[in-house]
């Protein structure tokens, strides 16, 4: 240590951290990177266990550090060192920093994987870096023998060497744990290995207990949990690596295709709210049993859980009224982040499992808002960032280093697919992307595994047994940008019949048309079309999605953005160009409109890997300006000006300049009818 | 508050306290109290509705303090005193102290019912006060209504306004008192009582809600828990009041009379620690309805238990393995003190109720002895005194103000009546007094429930219909004794035959003789004799129980005793000249003994009062020696020489100064034979 080392003392250099510091001669390597602040792995806490703590010495000269290293520098390798070369195998040039010891001036270097807190880089559609730093570690620990002339009990044995050794203070345990304690220090000859949970600041709970040294399958699970798709990631938390990833259906759908009908349906039951919360709590242990089976795991191996969502379904997960959400003030039980047991919320995982809850912006605007404020970060941005969360509840973010605002809008389920007649999920099949040729009116477009598109050779033979299935919700997006830029659709939303248009692409179904996109009738397939309700729902999630929107661009006192962020579950897939023909984002040059994939579900992950994160979070939201679109009158106004495609009164020149938008209109005499004509 | 008062204005004196100092005009006596430092008590918070912050202007001459306080010196009764005098009285010349203001030099008298840390005294053998600042307590508030455009949830709330009317933080709640609580402030208007649990320092757990104001009924449970008898007090945590009292034997009594034989179980049967741990629980749920139902509350009133308990009973009670405790070195899962919800232990109280367990010492040294520590403080003493435990396991204290030694002893049931042929627990009909005529061998006796002496007129008819049942725990010790006193019993324990005695009394039955105290044979009843049995099995207990003392005395290095104090829970019952007789304790003057009743279930009580005992135990434990009476190999000797009545080689000159003992020995020839003869 720096109080009782001299200059005369070995000078240590770490790379590539380049950390130095002088040490006493004999302390050991790892002691002399804790001492000087050097992340240096270790799961054994110096035994000669666990292996992660290998550095490579570079002996010498050292110009660049003005010291000369000698081969001796470090102690020799030691009877432990060579049991394990022997056993497990040491790669060459390196060394077990808890066996050398310093014995002269010398170069570390510390490999990447012998770092604690590597970095992960997110394999996604916006690549990102998370400092793994989660709050569930393995910890190895020898006690001293109990000794009944100082007879402290097994656990105030263990907790010693915990302070000691690892400088881990204020743990708690079960009764449950505290009796695998007991057998795993019997059985392990008074060594064990425990998996602790620090996510508070400063105090921990054990969570894992296991006889002598173990590296434990330590998983965590990060929820995005929607009011139509529940998405998870099934994380290795040991090395950050993903190892599954997976959707199911909110089962809830059944109750209420939308959050307030859900709400309703707790007003109207006395059970309601509780059948909710039994069928969500059903629905994320069912999804964890299958990511983990995918892994390759048990469930029992998933030691975290980090949920994002709106807040009735927070509400409803946690088995708190959802009911007062239903109107105003839209008081919520607690906007506070949740840290607890995840069997408190009926999760069959490791049996102390805990489950951490993202803070809630307010009564509208939940943890997966606030999820994207995690992930995106506005508030480190210059230029003005509009992030929109496309999903059955869109959470839309707006600010820049000087303000945040935050809202929800209720757009509806069309964008994920439902309430849109050929709609279905993102699966092999369904159609994700469309063009229709602005002279003949006749489309082309690509399914979901595979890569040609339906109109270049192979294509009918790869659809195979799939075959053209439905539209996904990216796919919808585009199926009605293409159809008002190939002017088959109006400004007001109206598709025209087949004399107006010049295709029987556009046909009659009833009083309104439809265009159909894909005829497998003759295969005994599906026949794909999109109909004129499919538009209106189209309009109105659309409308809802730009009103709130316009709505924090009003309270910025702004007309236009910076940068528009296209987050939500398959918010990858979503092409600006078509976003913005159909009015869902305001205007604004496309290149800087950018797809952050599902943001709500970046955002849980790295409360999954990165403890500071959380604390980051929950100071934020106290930061953002939150906007109740529900209350906002001028909400109402916005709503009704973005019903047309792209909008009514909004000039959207830059986007003109790109595309056409032919000024067809199916709604007067002799150009022929639309959905609003009276009689045909 | 003083730093913004001057001399200037008004200057307050509370009595009985004393506490003075000026406060500014206008300030409500309530928070010139809390300013001052004054204990007031206040369950409303200054909400004018609870009256428990009642006080007692003085106005006039008050030469003492040197201040005249006029009428006008507070502000005259206002319409929040004048409706609660209408509604539920006010007793003449007092006022409500959040209501009442300081605008003048006044003195005012907090009486005793309107502090919060009122003395309860104990009704038992030893009379201690027990300052009442108990974990749970009721509180109330009234929080600001949910806000949209400021969007904090109930919770949030309910932790400000708990923070700045009762200066609370740091609190923790549960997913189902959430859900309470949203309910509760719907239903009482955004005002609500709380039940909080402050057991740990600092740090606080809701477990109760109620809309409005609300006196809840808050009780509390001390557990004595033995290996033969569990007792028990059911206390109002608001009063202090003890509201039933009641005792159970221990079910685990099946798998083994004592401690050891239960150990053995657990090791011999797989789910063995298991059935003994279900089995203890269920006793104490039965016991705790059991009590409740006779205080006329229910079993969800009862808010706190506090256990004391040997470390065996301690590991069966909390599901750990106890076995390790069978042999040297005797590991505890742990030692230290525990604050756990009940429910994690099986009980059924309240859904939220705490238990507190009082740490242990060593591994043979329970909290039981620590209970007793606290409530017979030897370490505050400075007689040197030596504090004996009795029950199926002995815990023993040895100290004055220098140190304190502790060590436990098995001694057996037979103290507790088992394992005596005409043994009992202490109910109506046993024998608890008996005293034989050293020159007729005639006995008489008292029994349980009856005022009159066997001898004395009106016995016969008082004893009804119980009748003469069997001998109790003190009983058993006096009849010994007076055996030992009156000349039929010689000092190596054997009973003497008639022609030896000169009394029919004593009666052959097999091999050995008795000694009848009753017959009732004629009116159908019992025939109630000490066996040579008894005797034995009295004597293997009071060996082990003075070997203990003795090992401690040796330990201190000390020869005598200046106090003794005898405890246990017939403690209260158990004449110390007869005690001193059987040698159970060392001989001392008879004046230096006393009885202190149930010194454990006392410390309990003390525990689940006053929490800053706790903390006082919890630091007293690591101060006390222990010693393991186990693996001493001293233990022995002193046992063996422990045998005789009242002992091999200890003089016991103070007693033989009082009381006879006659140097009979009925092993000889021709004095009769004993117990030893070889053939009859």
């Amino acid at each position: 240590m720096s109080s009782e080392t001299s200059a005369k003392d070995p000078l240590v250099i770490f790379t590539p951290s380049g950390k130095r510091g002088h040490v006493s001669a004999g302390t050991t390597v790892l002691q002399a990177a804790r001492d000087l602040g050097v992340d240096v792995d270790s799961v054994c806490g110096g035994h000669g266990i666990c292996s992660k703590c290998m550095v490579r010495p570079s002996f010498g000269d050292h110009s660049k550090h003005g010291i000369h290293a000698d081969a001796e520098a470090l102690s020799p390798v030691n009877a432990v060192e060579r049991a394990f070369d022997e056993k497990r195998g040491i790669k060459p040039g390196h060394r077990m920093s808890c066996q050398a010891r310093v014995l002269a001036d010398v170069v570390i270097d510390v490999p990447a994987e012998s770092q604690v807190h590597k970095q992960v880089v997110r394999k996604a559609a916006t690549t990102r870096v998370i400092e793994m730093d989660p709050a569930t570690r393995a910890l190895y620990v020898e006690v001293v023998p109990a000794d009944m002339h100082t007879p402290t009990g097994d656990w105030e044995r263990v907790q010693e060497e915990l302070k000691t050794s690892w400088q881990v203070e204020n743990i708690a345990i079960s009764l449950a744990m505290l009796t695998k304690l007991q057998t795993a220090l019997i059985n392990g000859k008074n060594a064990i290995t425990l998996a602790l949970n620090s996510a508070h600041d400063g105090a921990s709970k054990v969570v894992g207990v296991w006889p002598g040294f173990h590296e434990p399958a330590l998983y965590g699970l990060a929820v995005d949990l929607g009011s139509t798709t529940v998405a998870a990631h099934l994380t290795d938390l040991t090395t950050g690596e993903v190892k599954a990833s997976g959707g199911v259906m909110n089962p809830q759908i059944r109750f209420g295709e939308d959050l307030m009908s859900r709400v309703s349906y707790a007003m109207m039951n006395p059970d309601g709210a509780a059948e909710m919360t039994k069928a969500v709590r059903e629905a994320l242990n069912q999804l964890a049993a299958e990511l983990a089976d995918e892994a390759g795991i048990a469930p029992e191996d998933i030691f975290e859980i980090v949920v994002v969502m709106n807040p009735v379904m927070h509400h409803l997960l946690l088995g708190l009224d959802p009911v007062p959400l239903g109107q105003a003030p839209f008081a919520l039980a607690t906007n506070a982040a949740l840290d607890l047991p995840a069997s408190d919320i009926g999760l069959s995982l490791a049996a102390e499992a805990q489950a951490y809850i993202l803070p809630l912006i307010a009564g509208h605007v939940g943890a997966d808002a606030a999820a994207v404020a995690l992930s995106e970060a506005p508030q480190k941005q210059d230029p003005l960032t509009l992030i929109v969360d496309v999903g059955t509840n869109a959470e839309i973010l707006l600010g820049n280093k000087a303000r945040v605002l935050a809202c929800s809008s209720p757009t509806g389920p069309a964008f994920e697919g439902a309430q849109i007649s050929s709609g279905q999920r993102a699966a092999n099949g369904a159609i994700e992307r469309i063009e229709i040729d602005p002279v003949t009116k006749e489309p082309r477009f690509r399914i979901i595994g595979v890569k040609q598109w339906s109109d270049e050779p192979g294509f009918d033979r790869k659809i195979g047994r799939t075959g053209v299935t439905g539209i996904c919700g990216s796919g919808i997006i585009e199926a009605v940008a293409e159809m008002r830029m190939a002017g088959v659709l109006d400004a007001n939303g109206l598709i025209g019949g087949p004399e107006a248009t010049g295709t029987t692409r556009c046909r009659a179904t009833g009083r309104t048309y439809e265009y159909v996109i894909y005829d497998g009738s003759a295969q005994g397939g599906p026949v794909i079309t999109v109909t004129q309700g499919d538009i209106r729902a189209i309009q109105l999630a659309k409308s809802a999605l730009y009103a709130g929107a316009r709505l924090l661009m009003d309270e910025f006192g702004v007309d236009t953005v910076d940068r528009v962020v296209l987050a939500g579950a398959f918010g990858a897939h979503i092409s600006p160009k078509h976003a913005m023909v159909l009015g869902m984002i305001p205007d604004c040059p496309l290149e800087h409109v950018t797809s952050a994939g599902n943001a709500a579900g970046t955002g849980a992950q790295i409360a999954l890997l990165n403890r500071a994160s959380r604390r980051e979070i929950e100071a934020l939201v106290h930061e953002i300006t939150k906007v109740e679109t529900a209350i906002e009158p001028r909400f109402q106004e916005h709503f009704v000006n973005a019903n047309a495609l792209p909008h009514a009164t909004d000039p959207f020149t830059g986007l003109r300049e790109l595309v056409p938008l032919p000024e067809v209109n199916f709604n007067a005499g002799e150009t022929g009818g639309g959905g609003r004509r009276r009689r045909r």
